[in-house]
This record gives C-alpha cells, structure tokens and sequence, in this order.
C-alpha cells in the first residue's frame, strides 16, 4: 500500500471484483513508509526496542490502512468491515516480530461476506494466545493473505504489487522479457530465493503447502498478471520459466587445505559461528591431495568472511586465500529440467560463445545456476534469454 | 503527548514516582499532530469518514504512544506492560467516536502491578461488547485516566498537561496570577466550562461522580501542580478561586416582542432547531408590554442567529434585531460564594471604579458570570483579581 491514491486505486479493483459476483476479502499492508517511520520513532526510545512493544506499535500501520481503504470503498457505496488480526482472531505463537500463524477464526468473516460486505483485514499481524498483539516479520502481509486463502478456501489470492506479473527476467536487462501467464510454486520459490523479488518466499512457501492458487497483479494496472499454481498435466511445460540473477554475491576461496575428514566443517564452522550465510559451495582436490574450498557469500559479508578464512589458514597450514566481491549468479529455473537433458550444455555453450567465462556451477532438480564476473552480468542474461527462446514463448 | 522528547520525560517522571513506591498506571494520548493527520488522510477517502472506521484509524494515536512509552521506560532498565483499550477490556457502548465507558476489566492490570511492572494504557479507547474498537470522543484520555483510577480506587489521578497547574485566572492575562493549591470539583467544573480550558469538562465530572483526586501537573516542570477535590470542611475555604473568561461570545437581542406565554420558546426554538447553542438568556419587559429578549452564543453562529431572528421578527411583528460580536464573557467562580453575601456588589462596583460597563449579568450558586465589551477584558480580569486579592491569597 503507498500514498491514499494507490488505497483509491485498490477501492476500484476490490468493486470490479465484487461487480464481478465474487466475494472479496481484502488484505492489506501499511502505507508505502510508515513502517520506517515507526521503526525510527522506536529506536530514538530504546536502542534495542522491545519485540513486544515493536509489534504494539508497528501493527498500527496496517490498522491505519483498513480503516482508509474501508473509507474508500464505502465512498463509493459498497458496505465494508475491517478487521485487526486480532478481531478475525488470527492466532499466532508468542514469538514476536516473527510469530507463526497457528490457526485462523474465520466465522465473524464469513458471516460479513454472506450480507454482502467487503471484508478488509490488516495484514502482518495477529494475535496470541493470551491476546498479545503479535507481527509475521517480513512479507507477512502476503503470508496472511494466503493464510485467510487457505481457511477460507477461496478459488484465487490476488497479491496486488508494483509490477503486473512475474517476468522471464528482470525487464531492466532484458527489454524483451516477457511476462509469464503462469509459473509453478517450484519455480517461483527459486526464483524468489535466486533474486526476484516480486513475493515473498514465505508467502509462497505457504501458498504451495495449502495449495492456494497466487496470481500476482499490478495495483495500477490492468492484466491478468501471473498465476502461480502446482504444475498442471494438461498443460504444455516449458523447459526455462525464467532467468533470475542476484548481485549481491561475493566468493571467497582457501587454497591447499589437507585433505582429510571433518576438514569442511573446520572451515563452514567458524563462517555460520559469525552469522554469516553461505549460499554454493565448492570443493576440489588437487594433485598434491590438498582441496581448494570455494563458497559464496552475500557481498556485506565479504570482508568478515576473508578474515575468517585468513585466521583458519593459519591454523590448518593451508597455502593462501583468495577473494572476488565483483562477481554475479545467473541462473535459468524451470520444472522442464526435469525431463530435459541437455539444458545444462545449451546453457554453457550459449556463455563460451559470447566468452563469459563460468566461475561456479551449482544445480538442483529445476535450477541450474552459474557464478559469473559482475561485468557480464547483462550479457548473459540476455544471451540466456535468447538462447531458450524466453521472448516468443506462450503457455496459452 | 507531543514529540518522543516528551515521551522520554514522561518516562521519567513515571520512574520517579515509582521509586516513590507506589505501583503506577499510566494513560497517553497520541503524539501531538498525529490526530490531525489521521483525520487529514480520513478526509482523502471520504466525505463523511465512517464513524466505525474513524474510530479503528483513530484508535492507532494511543497504540503508538503506549508501544513507545514502554520501550522509554524499559531502556532506563524498569518492566512495562502496555495496554489498549481493548485488550485491557474497556468496555464501552456502540456510539462510535463518542462512545461511554460501561465497565473496566482491572484483573489484568493488577496483576501486572502485582508483579512490580509499570503498566501503561492508551486512553481516548475501548472496546464494545461485540468487539469493535471505540473512541471516547474529546478529552477522552482524561477521562480513560480517571475512569481506570475509579475502578482500581488509586489514591490519585494526575493529569500531564502543558501549565503547571489551575491559575486563578489565565497568567497571559494577569501575570501575578498564582496557581491554586486546591481547587473543588464544583469550582473546576465552572472554570472549564467558562473558558479556562486545561481540563476537559467530562474528566472532571467523571472525577467527581467517582471522587476521585485529580492533580494537574505539568510535563515538564516540577512542582505539586493543583489538586482536585471535593470540599474539606478542615480547609479554610477562600472566596473566590479563579476568574475565568470566554472571548468566544456574541450576543443577539430581538427588541419589542409581545409579552405573551409562549413567547420565549418561539425565540429559542428556532435557534436550537439550528444546532446554535444558547448561553446566557436575559428577557426584560418594557414599559409598552412588549419584551426585549437578549441571548449569547458562540461568535461562529452570530450571523446564522442574527438572521434567524430577523426571520422570527418579521413572523412575530417585532420591533427589530441588534447584535454584538465584540463582547466576552468574565466570570468569579468560588464555593465561598455560598456563605459570603456581598460578592456581586464588589465585583460591580471594582468594575465600575474603571469605568467598565456591564451588558448582562447571570449568575449561579458558585459564580457570577458578567457580559462586558471585548476592549475591557484584560481590565476586567486584572482589576477583579486585584479586588479580590488573588494575588496574595494561599490555602496552605
């Protein structure tokens, strides 16, 4: 939710809907910076604020939204009824700032919806046993939307974004880039958890568990947007939904590490010890029965990553460590992998031709990802694209 | 409540009187500005904002300041608990935006005191039976304060304000106004409802209806601030507590009006029929049988009075209508009033004395009440505070 236009802006959307016949129950988020602005009043008062006040304070925003949109749509003369998590009676557990969503009351919302109403709740938030106020943490409003989905069985949930639909990559590469009619819940966890950043994961995660069909739209927009879903028989699988890429990468490599059981450990240890994630890794053993271990990091923790490398190196008697902060991954996602062989060298073949050169490999059942130098980051998206024939494709 | 620098100080004073070793409930309101802006976004969505969701957008200026108070009070190291009105269950009535305070579930609360924490609640809110979230209307986090001190019968309810206490009249005035160590209930009520404008009237009654101690103190500043009480026959009882004035005054007569029954209501009903609140009354029968009605109302419904009495003249056969904006209202309220014969006459002749003119004159058992013209005020004031030698005068 941004400024009051964009609240106006899904007034209109929610009673096309309802013209539509369908019930519609809205769930929102707080306005485009109010939640900043409440974390900033919160740390002028405490240095570490209290996760139970922080979720007294930040559920305000998404109460604050409610009551606008219910405002908007009552403008135009559809009757409403917003909820608070707590006034739906979504109950959480005590873990405040990230509580989990333990089950959802769903009898005072069904009663409003048989009378007509357009029901609006406040997303990111719930409510504990004990009738704490409690928040889901990040992309919480989209989990509470599938959550009420979910309980409520509902035919679609619509998650109303900046962009009109899930993408074959980012369009800011890739000009062409065309918009996707539909992606599996597998597919759009990898390309979630590779960089694009249209959803939420956990909101997907949760989607694919309840098996509630997603169909990301644009706010301003019309389209019909992108629906995410299982994988359906009947339909014609692409072998490549999307390309998606992530910059924030960094790999740092310890050289001539002996070669001998636990000796992994000794090093990712120390690295997760200092919060630290690590995303590929990479192990070879080289002709002297020495292993060069190489991994990926995000690009903050760069620097804290070498040092650690540089202190165990001299503890194991390991010969150097290397780094590189300028380097990106690329990576080509679809359920097709699966019964298609040769995607991985079509891949590679279209890179060499262009002479990016691969720094790392690392694949799953329907991901094949590369680490690349960072300057070629555009190049092999692009070339990528191409080479699956990503722009003309259609599922429909 | 303003800006986070006085939460902070707010904090701080709560602390202080916790280490007094009382146990401690404090009532906020929201931020200073937050209200208006709030009802600013409301006025973007709607023309006539939905009193139900007013009261859930609305409701979220206490929920701010209740989650930040707690996270000021918990950083200098002490265990809060805070509370909305809902969840401490403040049971109100279903009149959204002026809803009234039925009943005050307490267990909670002292059960958090039991345990040391110092619990804060955010006033101006509760909750009706059905679960919807309600607002008390004006002044509604005094009276949340006084109403929680009523139920959980605490020896005092102070209230935070900008003023250090009850002047005997408004010091911007009459600077060698002095600050009342005591003032009634009764004399309180009379003060507010003439103009002094540092208590809501509906705290106050609630306070006295419920006797319970009220103190007004500043944020800010140190000091015992004023304290509001009912009579004690052990004090020795002062005259007259406080002048207080109103400019906000205008004054309508209808001259020559045939002095039948019946007659006044003819005048008065009209001007009630158009939501214009009638002040004093004074009617006078002249030598001709005929009447002149003379009223005061507020300076904003002058000109919709006036014009409807030249309607009521032209139905009625009157002589004709004058009016005066430019008068104000100067009032002596004091429970001394009662046993002291001889007030009026001082008052009149003080304001004599320096050439004042008195327009109208009412009075009631604690008060007297003169209409005189706007240019007089601030001599009006500082000569009657001189005559009834309020300058010197102390309780204690």
């Amino acid at each position: 939710m941004g400024t009051t236009d964009r609240i106006k802006a899904v007034a209109e959307k929610v009673i096309k809907t309802k013209k539509n016949g369908d019930n519609v129950i809205v769930v929102v988020s707080a306005m485009s910076g109010e939640t900043n602005r409440l974390v900033g009043l919160a740390q002028e008062m405490q240095v570490y604020p209290k996760p139970r006040e922080m979720d007294v304070l930040l559920s305000t925003g998404e109460q604050v939204t409610i009551a606008l949109l219910c405002m908007a749509i009552e403008e135009i003369g559809f009757p409403t009824r917003s909820y608070t998590g707590g006034q739906v009676r979504i109950l959480t557990d005590n873990s405040h700032t990230k509580a989990r969503i333990e089950e959802i009351d769903t009898d005072s919302i069904q009663a409003d919806l048989a009378t007509g109403k357009i029901v609006v709740v406040a997303g990111f938030q719930g409510i504990s046993e004990d009738g704490h106020i409690t928040t889901l943490g990040r992309g919480g409003s989209d989990t509470t939307a599938v959550a009420l989905a979910a309980a409520l069985k509902a035919s679609e949930c619509q998650i109303f974004t900046d962009v009109d639909g899930v993408y074959t990559t980012d369009p800011r590469v890739e000009p062409r880039a065309k918009r996707l009619d539909r992606i599996t819940f597998e597919e759009m966890l990898e390309m979630a958890s590779l960089g694009s950043k249209v959803l939420q994961i956990r909101a997907v995660e949760f989607a694919g568990k309840y098996n509630v069909p997603l169909r990301v739209l644009s706010t301003f927009e019309q389209g019909e947007g992108t629906l995410i879903t299982y994988e359906d028989e009947t339909m014609e699988q692409a072998l490549i939904s999307g390309i998606a890429f992530n910059r924030d990468e960094a790999k740092v490599t310890i050289e001539g590490v002996p070669d001998e059981p636990g000796i992994a450990s000794k090093i990712v240890g120390p690295i997760a010890d200092a919060n630290i994630e690590v995303d590929m890794i990479i192990q070879n053993v080289a002709e002297d029965v020495t292993a060069d271990f190489t991994f990926t990091v995000h690009r903050n923790d760069f620097k804290k990553a070498y040092s650690i490398l540089q202190e165990i190196r001299d503890t194991l008697g390991a010969r150097r460590v290397t780094g590189d902060e300028n380097i990106v991954k690329v990576s080509l996602v679809g359920v097709g992998m699966r019964s298609h062989a040769g995607i991985a060298s079509t891949m590679f073949k279209a890179l060499a031709a262009e002479g990016i050169n691969i720094r790392m490999i690392s694949t799953s059942e329907i991901k094949i990802s590369v680490v690349v130098d960072e300057k070629y980051l555009e190049l092999a998206v692009r070339t990528l694209h191409e080479a699956f024939d990503l722009t003309d494709r259609a599922y429909d």
